[in-house]
């Protein structure tokens, strides 16, 4: 039994996906941001960097969206979330995907609302917050044209690349940035959200918050 | 043959020391920063990220440290560079580790020098740089604490996340951060330095600089 500490607007959603496509047995522990619990002494006690996503296993501790993807796509090898096992460049093509999305995609988008993590000064702040739809739409400028193959992220075989790009692909509205200026993204997300697994989990999400 | 392109003082080290390390049949290419050869359009013909590493497979193109080794260490299994191929467990550990270096750690680093990436602002980018001692402070205080197994980063294992702490921890001197406050990054520091294929590779690199 797996269970993911996660918040409703996160990128733990990418790893809530994967469980539910996966068909794990899991459970959801919903951590209230808006009551700062991810950095309640039980929360660190739990994962020190007081983030999300985690996710308890029998072994221990996880974190980090693309160790966890990786985690419950090989532990669940029979949903086909990665590519064959011997296929070790197509694996690195798919985790180089999830790492640009975790250390470039997701840092942009972070500068809109969480500026204080890189400057003590208001003003600073702003000025991060005011340049995230042109680096977001930059990112997905990149994705657009060089990354996304099609239909899914990796072309005809589904992996754990879509939910992780559909989680980020949520926010670009809230960033500033219209979805529609990247037709193949706009079309990923759309195939994504006719998913019954997507529509399951964010429904949970939404039910919980 | 494999072609890693790389310039000095960069993550691009990481990938470096896991190409030999493993005993890999590849070259190097410099990309030259200080002409900004990174952004010229042949490289960008290369890696439409305009960033190193970028490392050049029989197969195509590949980028994103975490998942240059993780396929360094997958395609030269005699290397012994990751966790036995069925503890997927220890993988994720090795997984979620270089995830945290490359989204968080790195991404701290990088707000001294290029906080022209997330700000226009001559200022801001100024605070930014400000906080970075504290930022990557913060960081390897949680490694130290809570991530740094030792010897290893991993325990008595070597794996890929011991060539990539060790490019990082390089870092700090110039981050205004004293490597001695943490015993244990500082230990690790020393013992990577010692190997002999750690020294090859920073010698090649001073050369061609």
């Amino acid at each position: 039994m797996l269970t993911l500490y996660y918040a409703a607007g996160t990128c733990a959603l990418a790893s809530h996906i994967a469980l539910e496509l996966a068909g794990a047995d899991y459970a959801v522990a919903r951590v209230d941001f808006s009551r700062n619990e991810q950095r309640s002494a039980d929360f660190l006690k739990l994962n020190p960097k007081g983030r999300v996503p985690a996710l308890q296993t029998s072994q221990g501790m996880l974190t980090e969206t693309p160790a966890l993807l990786q985690y419950i796509a090989q532990t669940h090898p029979a949903a086909g979330l990665l590519p064959p096992a011997d296929d070790l460049f197509a694996l690195a093509q798919v985790n180089a995907f999830n790492s640009y999305l975790c250390s470039t995609v997701h840092v942009a988008h972070a500068h809109g609302r969480r500026g204080y993590r890189w400057s003590d000064d208001a003003a600073a702040q702003a000025s991060m917050k005011q340049k995230v739809a042109q680096t977001m739409g930059d990112c997905f400028a990149l994705i657009e044209s060089e990354l996304l193959q099609g239909p899914w992220v990796m072309g005809e075989r589904f992996s754990i690349c879509d939910p992780y790009l559909f989680t980020l692909s949520q926010w670009l509205a809230g960033d500033g940035v219209d979805i529609t200026r990247f037709a193949k993204v706009a079309g990923h997300a759309q195939r994504m959200t006719a998913l019954p697994a997507v529509q399951s989990v964010l429904a949970a999400e939404q039910a919980a918050a």
